[in-house]
């Protein structure tokens, strides 16, 4: 006798292009290209996009709508926004997203066309005077303004935040539950539409991490988002695990870890695209993402960044003989 | 008021030195040792070992009893073991613990007075047939024979298997879930004290983990032993959390991920113990494993083995701002 779990991923499986179980949202053309000191060219950026939406990618954060010469890596976020939206076109399933850190960048982005946009926001004040010199309190009045803005200017648009040092802040130690779950509401208040963790500093661990997305999904409901977990200390699957287990289904991560504040030379920051596509398959969580292509994606952008090294497990070690993405979907793992 | 749990942990904390929540088994001066191609020094050796020995770790597996031509890098393991049990003699809870393949193996580790043994024991018939050119029936065999011997010479002495390729085999493919467990009763009726399961290829996902020792603690009960998991995909320490959430409390690893047949250059075999430790101090879970002095123990290792890469994500980014073992005890992760 089959349980109503398995005729239902019976049926899940007869339809052409199932939901995938989990959204793994792209953020190496963002992320990863703010971080390195080389510009990638616009035409090689264009490349690496088509290699990522050809792998099955359903989110990407394709740049950053910052002034040109604080972050010159991203001076074309326009141009490739306007590449992005070519392919979306085609794929009703694309969302295309950018990063602003504030209402200026939003009113950019909104021009440009994105679908979504996300404004960064230090949970830890410290960190927030650092990054943005902004107090928690100016920087949720700048949010108030962006929310406003993309009322009246782009109502179609989704708009996201994502709550940076969540875990704990390299200037101030650890930073209070308590704040960031008050933080998370007052976004929501402002008008946005998810709040994510982000575990900017590389100081998260599981349990951690379990306790607070458990804890944000109780308090915003479906307005909880994404998981932007780093690996800094190596934790990064095991906490992508945990923000699993405690339900959350939308997780960042970048093509061979690039970006995502690294400390040292060979040490990976982001949470690395093709490790987490291979855990989630490998358990019988659906991706969407094909893991050959998205190791393909890799040469794309190898070639438009070639002295930049690329981090990963997965594409040294190769996938495992008799590996296929189904092997393993006897039994997923419960929420 | 304050919880149960909470009553039990605050009396453990005023124990002079409480009982460590899971064990860590140091593997890396017998698995890491006899996989690189220069043979440590039988001084370097002993450094290495005073200096994991002074970090806390409570079981270390210090060599391998195997004929020194097949394996020139272990010939110096009686001299080994009989360092580290003077190390034993005045620390009354450290295990020394030796590799051994096979009755000749277990006469000469018993002779040296090791307090336990780890008989490695393909899952897969073909990794049997080629590691040790038996079949898993002359393996059993073979472990009756070990058993036997340890009854009339070294009562006094543990006795484990290390159920090999249990995840997966990089010669057959899959391995059958019902075959390892079939195998581990039979190790248990061959007179075994403790059957672990080993990701000898890096092949295993956080569900199979969870469901494979799930089953294996189920059938067995205490004679479930230890996970030795392997991060050859990047999922090393997403594994160990999975098997700590199904009850294990017992993890090889090796100090800077040496050994555990890397398939690439720079890819670790080996879960990196640095990074576990970390993993389960931040958690809350007791290690008994002092982070500044385990980190401290790379460089007799490095001075050792000049030439060889030491890899691990948390020496490279070092503690925390603010941490301590203890910051995040407050909700250790359940059972």
């Amino acid at each position: 006798m089959q349980s109503a779990a398995g005729v239902a991923r019976y049926h899940a499986a007869m339809l052409p292009n199932p939901a995938p179980d989990v959204l793994i949202s792209e953020v190496g053309p963002r992320d990863g290209l703010q971080s390195v000191s080389t510009t990638m060219a616009t035409a090689d950026k264009c490349r690496w996009i088509d290699a990522l939406v050809a792998a099955g990618l359903r989110e990407i954060e394709v740049a950053s709508f910052v002034p040109a010469r604080l972050l010159p890596q991203m001076a074309d976020a326009a141009e490739v926004v306007r590449h992005a939206l070519t392919l979306a076109a085609q794929r009703p399933g694309l969302t295309i997203m950018a990063l602003v850190p504030n209402a200026r960048g939003a009113e950019a982005a909104f021009s440009a066309g994105v679908h979504k946009i996300t404004v960064p926001f230090s949970a830890s004040e410290a960190h927030s005077l650092a990054n943005v010199r902004k107090t928690r309190a100016q920087m949720l009045d700048e949010l108030r303004n962006v929310a406003a803005l993309r009322r009246d200017t782009a109502p179609g648009t989704a708009l996201e935040v994502g709550l940076s040092t969540a875990f704990g802040c390299t200037l101030q130690g650890p930073v209070s539950e308590d704040d960031v779950i008050r933080l998370a509401l007052d976004c929501v208040a402002a008008g946005v539409d998810e709040v994510g963790l982000s575990d900017t500093t590389g100081m998260a661990n599981p349990s951690q991490v379990r306790r607070l997305f458990t804890r944000l999904r109780s308090e915003l409901g479906d307005r909880a988002g994404a998981a932007h977990l780093h690996n800094t200390r190596g934790l990064g699957l095991a906490n992508c695990l945990a923000a699993y287990e405690a339900g959350v289904r939308s997780f960042d991560s970048s093509l061979a870890g690039l970006g995502g504040c690294p400390y040292a030379p060979g040490a990976s920051g982001n949470v690395v695209t093709e490790d987490l596509v291979f855990m989630f398959e490998a358990m019988g969580v659906r991706t969407g993402v094909d893991m050959e292509r998205l190791l393909a994606a890799r040469a794309p952008l190898q070639a438009g960044l070639p002295r930049e090294p690329l981090h990963g497990m997965t594409p040294l070690a190769g996938l495992p003989k008799g590996w296929s993405p189904s092997t393993n979907t006897e039994i997923p793992v419960s929420p």
